[in-house]
């Protein structure tokens, strides 16, 4: 056993992580060292109310991060530390406050945590508006919204906010959702008669278990992790839910990643009184107002189409001033800077009855 | 302003920053191979089961952060990253599943994550017994519950619940909070005829309430956030909340700890199946069974006097089974394997109808 002459030495290894800590802090003291440089800078260029936290650059050293990463730990958590090292470090001049869509244990929550670290100041908001109010009143730095989500219409929401905004988008999360069907172990794939989930999950996964358990009933459950706990030791039923509720409860995986699209995430904003340099790889959003007269929409598109730019999302809204009936929000792949995105928007602008560019923005990272 | 000499270069410090990152990365991927060699160790040693978890190491480490800590970061601030790069390194190799007191949000999740880091998989429980249960059943590791808290009388549950169990304290954690009495810009204190608060922050600061502001109504709200909130736009009331919404709310701090106690904080046991080898600084925690006679108390303090050995807090209860009177639950400086404590344990074995050691375990760090 521990006479094995090719295991390593326990004590020497520890001397080996204990040398490495001390070389570790030394840096991140170092880092943090630097942050408070770069606020000197700022507040001699900007004045008191310089803004220090730049998504773009975050962006990039995320990136960089990822791209160099050799493990053992996963692109994932090494941005995650790297993030909350970066969320320290900001914290020590002042620390951002985001206003994010509550209660708190929201997914919401979550992507704020993401992508702001434990060091900001997050506080929940009752609704979207109220996010966007706090943002404008500079009582928040900046508000973390959800933008697409499969079962809540909260886009909808999101979007008419910003017709009466000023706020900018400074960024983007994606959260990735996977659901699985879990049992508890003595239950038998054809003896289920209840399947129990989050209204949203069974949402989310509706084509599959029509496909697959049809006729079989479907209980709503406050969450996901509740009725993963409900099936653990029952053998008639199944959970629906994600990794960290089978792991937990040592659930069966009956059957995995069964939501119905492909690629199921939630999508938030970040939204900010700033706008935000080019990063390398960026998306924009624009808003764009027309009269509903035929063509109107192919007028809108057709120029992101003949000058190449990648569209990736649009939505249309009924407009609530009357005077024109839609208005589109468009997301595509650049930098408003971009020289090859200038001369779309010089024409979407000509074309449309009003236009605003709602914020370029690095694209989510991870 | 960007043409003064003496202020640093933005371009050279980011320069800087992206050297300091690269380095920063290297070393926290070392220190996750080296935790991967330990594991390995572990695994051929003690099976499959082994625990990876090491408390009185942990504790070692981040004391040793603490000492040697230059800045500018802060002691705290620095701990809490190493807590977050140990917990991903411990999570490579299987992530520490704890179940604490919930629901989310919680002080008890916010000691929990304090603990024990964001890369370990928490889940909330319903009741303290029920955390009991599941580090019980090997369904969590760990289980994190309030041990001593002014007013939600939780240190009775806590303590019954070792009475049918086999589990052990294997490490503390202790929560500082303070309050301050907060109102609005334009608010006079001799206008203030409501104060809001959480019933649990009311109670916390009652004596002091009650010399300064005699008369003047107490309102409980769900949280002391929304009481902070609640003031912000008023003329006539105040909140008492924490640092976080006072920031958050831009509030006027009329008084700041505010609390009754100089000292306030919320202290939490962790519990698991593992006994905790020395760590250089550690409490025990024993609970010993007495007939209820005159002198009882006295028999079992007396060896802790005589020894020298520094007792930080006696709690009894009655005995479920009946046939003892009185449980009593004593934590004092030392761990069970120390020299000098052994002698006070044989000797109150001997006193006493029951002695159990709940755990030798690291003092709480910060």
């Amino acid at each position: 056993m521990s006479q094995d002459k090719s295991l390593p030495d326990l004590a020497a290894v520890r001397k080996e992580i204990d040398a490495i800590d001390q070389q570790l802090q030394l840096l991140i003291n170092q880092r943090a060292a630097c942050a408070q440089k770069v606020a000197q800078v700022k507040i001699a260029e900007e004045g008191e109310n310089a803004f220090f936290y730049r998504p773009e650059r975050e962006a990039q050293v995320l990136r960089n991060i990822m791209e160099r990463n050799q493990g053992p730990l996963s692109n994932e958590e090494i941005a995650r530390l790297f993030r909350e090292i970066m969320s320290a470090c900001l914290a020590l001049e002042r620390p951002v406050k985001v206003a994010y869509l509550g209660p708190e244990g929201t997914f919401t929550q979550q992507a704020t945590i993401k992508h702001f670290g434990h060091s900001a100041v997050c506080v929940p908001m009752a609704a979207i508006d109220e996010v966007f109010r706090e943002v404008e009143a500079g009582s928040a730095d900046y508000g973390v919204v959800p933008i697409e989500n499969s079962t809540e219409g909260v886009i909808s929401h999101t979007l008419d906010s910003f017709m009466d905004s000023g706020l900018k988008i400074s960024g983007e999360v994606v959260l990735r959702i996977h659901q699985h069907l879990l049992v508890g172990e003595n239950t038998r794939p054809e003896k289920i008669s209840t399947i129990y989930s989050h209204a949203s999950s069974l949402a989310q996964c509706r084509k599959w278990l029509d496909a697959h358990y049809p006729g079989i009933e479907r209980v709503p459950m406050p969450s996901n992790a509740e009725a993963a706990r409900k099936v653990k030791g029952e053998w008639h039923s199944a959970a629906i839910a994600g990794d960290m509720a089978a792991e937990l409860y040592n659930l069966k995986r009956l059957a995995e990643n069964i939501e119905d699209t492909p690629d199921n995430s939630t999508r938030f904003l970040i939204i900010g009184r700033q706008t935000v340099p080019a990063s390398g790889d960026d998306k924009t959003s624009l808003m764009v107002s027309m009269r509903n007269q035929p063509g109107a929409l192919h007028q809108i598109l057709e120029p992101f189409n003949r000058h190449n730019i990648d569209m990736t999302r649009i939505e249309s809204r009924p407009s609530r001033s009357g005077a024109w009936n839609y208005v589109f929000f468009i997301d595509f792949s650049g930098h408003v800077d971009d020289a090859r995105v200038q001369p779309v928007l010089k024409e979407i602008g000509e074309r449309a009855a009003d236009m605003k560019v709602l914020g370029s923005y690095p694209r989510g990272v991870l």
